[in-house]
C-alpha cells in the first residue's frame, strides 16, 4: 500500500501579528513545520502550535531560519556553516523544550526560506547542518528536497531523510524545481496538480517541463498553510490521496 | 565538612561585542550561569561557553532573562506570567541543545537581572518559573536568593533549591537585601566580604546592617565575571575556602 | 463652525505581516499615527505609508512606542526618561526622513500603548517627551489625552497640544477613562458613541459612567484601524460629522 | 596647500556592551561615522556621540548598515535596492534627530561593512543609495572608495564625492584593494603606512602590489577606532601630516 506525508510550514504568526490558519490546517496534515523564532514564531506562539499538534497528532518538526523576521528569512545572508550550526542547534533546542513539555516527540527538521534553498546548494553548509542534526538526534528526520545538496549530506551522515515534493510546482529533466519566476514554473490548474502528486506517489514520476519524465521520491508533499485556497486544496489531495487509497501518515 | 558552589554569569559576549572574561573565569568556578540570546549571548557564544564549562568540569546552567538585549535584562517588564514561562522555556531548551551535542548535562538555572528580581517578589512569577522548570525536569536545580517568593515557589513546586549569597552585598535582619543604592548596601571591602562568606557557610548567620544577625542559607556563593577586580577576588574567595577547608563544588 | 480631526493608529504591518488596512482607512481619516520601527512599522512599510498619507493629503504623524515587538509595545517598561527621550528621537527622525523625502510635513507625534500609557501618568516621563519634542521643532503637535501628565507638560513645554476623545470608551467624573477590564469601560452602542462624540465638540461636555457630566476638549477622535467593523465606524462618523456639519481636518 | 579629512567609524557601543574609544579618538579625527542602530549603536550611544562631535568640532556623518545586529553588518545580505533605500532613509533620519537636537549638521554618509562592499560593486545598489542621499539633502557628502559603482553613482547623482583611502591596505594596480586574506593585502609596516598616505595626498598615487603606481584620489584617510593601537596610530598620522603641513579638516 502506498503512502504519504502531508508537511506545511506552520506557527509563523509572531506576537500581535498573525499569518497562518493553523488551528484548521494542522487537522489536515500530517507534518508540522514550526517556526523556531528567528524568521517567524515567538514563544508563546510556538508552544500554542506544539500544543495543538499534539492535540490532533501531527508530527512535530522544526522550520528553523536565518535570524532575519523583518525579512522573513527569505533573503539569503553570508553565514558561515559553523554559525549556521550554532542558530540551528539554538532553534531546534528551543522547539524541543516545548515539545517535551507537552511530551512530544521531535520528529523531524526542515530549514526554512533561503536557509532551505542555500543549503540545497551548497554542500558545506548542507554537510554542518546534517552533522548537527545528526550528533543531537540520530533519529530525527530531515525533510528536503531530494537531488539536492542536503539529501547528499544527509546520505553520508547516516540521517533518516525524507523527500519532499511539490504540488504546484513544475519539474526540470534533471529532478530540480523550474525557478519561481520562469516560464510555467508554476501548476495552476489544482486537479492537474493532484493528479502529478498521486503520479509521485504511485509512479516515482514527473513529467518535466520539457515532456520527458524525471524520477523523483516523494515521502511528502509541501502544502502551503496560508489563504483560504491553501486550506481547500489541502481538503482536495487528501480526498484524491483517499480515494486512490493512498495512507497519509507521517 | 562544609562545602560551598561558587557561581558566576557568563556567555554574555554578543556577535563582535565582548563582556566578561569567561575563559579566565571558568576554571576558578564550580557553576555556570549561561546567558541564552534574550537578554545577552548568541548561539555562537553560548557554544563555545558549554565547551569550555565542559572542558573544566563546570557546571553549566540556563540564565534566560527578559527579551531586551540593548537593556541587558535589567529593565523591568509586565510580562504575563504565562509569557515569562513561555519565554523561559525557549531559552532554557535552546541551551539544552548546546548541553546535548557538548555531552553536558544541563545542571541549574538562574534568572536574570530584572526577572530574578521580580520573581523573587512576585509569588505569580514564581509559580510559573518553578512550574516550568519542573515540568521540564524535576531534578533541574533553582538557583535564587532564599527567603524570597521563588524559595516559596521552589518548595511548593518540589523542585530542588540552591540558595545563593552575596559576598558584597549587605544583609537586613529579615535575611533580604539591602537595596542597592541605599546607604552601607555594598560592602567593598574584600577581607570582610571574604570572612562574611565564611561565616555565612560554617554558622549560617550574617550580621545585617543594624548589627543583629539573620539566618542565611549559602549553598552557592555569586561571584562577578567582569572587569581584571572581579577576577582577583574569585581566587581570593577560592583561597580563603580552601584555607578553612571548605570543599568548592557545584 | 465646529472641526475636529479623525486620527487612527497606521503602518503597523511587519515585513510580511499585515496589521490594519491603511489603504482603505488613510482616505477616512485626517491624521495618521505611523509606526516607527520599535513596537510595529519597518522602513518600508513606513515609506509606503507616508506615500499614501501624501496621496489623500492626510496629515502625517510620529507613533513612537517601546523596543518591544513581540509585545507590541504594549508591554509597560521601566525605561528611565533620558533613555525614552532618545529612543523617541531616534524613532521621529526615521520617520521624518520619510516625510522629506514624500515632501510632506512633520505634523504630530503620539506615542504608543504603554508608552502612551506611562507618560499619561509619570511628570517625568511626559516632560522628558515634550523637551524633546519642543527641542526638535516646536511647532510639532503633541496629541495625547486630556487631563493628564502629558497635557500639564505641554503646556509647561510650550508645545502645541491636541486633546484626544475616544468613542467607545467610557470617562469618569475627573475625565480620565474608565480603565479597561472595568464594568462599563466599553460603548458598544455605536450611535451612542457617535452622539456622545459629537456632544463633545459642540459642548465640549460627555456624561461620566457616574451619570454626571464632565468637562472634556475634542481636537481629535481616535478611530481604530484594523477590522471591516473599524472602517465601517469611520465611515458612520464621518458620515455624523458632516450632517452635524462639523468640519473634518487635522 | 594640501589637505585631508581622518574618518572614523564611531558610536558601535550597543546598550552595556562598549567598542570603540570615542572619547579619545574624535579629538584626533575630522569626521566620524557613527553607527544608526541596524549592525550597531542604539539611541543613547547615538546621541552621546553627536554631542561629543559637536564638542570638538568633528563632523558628524551617518554610517548605515545591514539589519544584522549579531553579525555587526558584516555579512553580506541579498536586500534588493529598493528596501537598502529605506533602510539607509531611516537610519540617516534617525541620526539626522541627533544632530538636530545638538544643532550639528549631518555632514556625510558613510555604508558600512557588507553593505559598504556590496554597494561598491552592484550598480543598482548604488544607484538606490545615491539617489536617496541626494532625495534627502542635496548637499549631503558621500564617503567610499574610488573607482567603485559608487563612485559612478555618486556623480550620476550628482552628489558630493569624498574618496577615502587606506593606510593599512595594499592596493592593486587597477586601484582598487587588494582583498583581505590574500597574500600581501595589509601594510603592517606602520611608518611604510604613514608614507604611503602623503604620496597618495601630495602626488595622488600609490604603489599596488605588482610594483607599477596607480592613482588615486586621497580626501579622505580611514582610521581604525578600537584598540589602543589604533590611537596611536592616529596620533601617528596626525603627527606626520602636520609636519608635511598638510591640513586636516573635514
Amino acid at each position: 500500500m502506498y503512502s504519504v506525508d502531508l508537511n506545511c510550514d506552520l506557527g509563523e504568526s509572531f506576537g500581535a501579528y498573525r499569518i497562518g490558519m493553523d488551528e484548521a490546517m494542522i487537522p489536515l496534515i500530517t507534518s508540522a513545520n514550526v517556526a523556531c523564532g528567528f524568521h517567524a514564531g515567538d514563544p508563546a506562539v510556538m508552544h500554542k502550535t506544539v500544543r495543538l499538534c499534539r492535540q490532533y497528532g501531527t508530527a512535530v518538526g522544526a522550520h528553523p531560519g536565518y535570524p532575519d523576521l523583518v525579512g522573513f528569512g527569505r533573503r539569503n545572508m553570508n553565514i558561515s556553516p559553523e554559525q549556521a550550526a550554532d542558530d540551528l542547534l539554538y532553534q531546534i533546542g528551543a522547539l524541543k523544550a516545548f515539545c517535551d513539555l507537552e511530551e512530544t516527540p521531535l520528529h523531524h527538521v526542515k530549514l526554512h526560506g533561503a536557509l532551505y534553498n542555500q543549503a540545497a546548494k551548497d554542500p558545506a553548509l548542507a554537510s554542518a547542518v546534517c552533522q548537527v542534526i545528526r550528533a543531537l538526534d540520530p533519529d530525527l528526520k530531515l525533510l528536503a528536497q531530494g537531488g539536492t545538496a542536503m539529501q547528499a549530506a544527509a546520505v553520508r551522515a547516516g540521517i533518516p531523510f525524507v523527500c519532499e515534493v511539490f504540488a504546484d510546482r513544475a519539474y526540470q529533466s534533471d529532478g530540480l524545481l523550474v525557478p519561481r519566476g520562469s516560464n510555467g514554473a508554476m501548476i495552476t490548474d489544482e486537479n492537474l496538480a493532484v493528479s502529478r502528486v498521486i503520479r509521485m506517489i504511485r509512479e516515482h514520476k514527473v513529467q518535466a517541463l520539457d515532456g520527458t519524465d524525471t524520477a523523483v521520491q516523494a515521502d511528502s508533499v509541501c502544502v502551503h498553510g496560508d489563504g483560504e485556497k491553501a486550506l481547500l486544496f489541502a481538503r482536495k489531495i487528501r480526498e484524491a490521496l483517499q480515494a486512490e487509497n493512498i495512507r497519509i501518515h507521517a
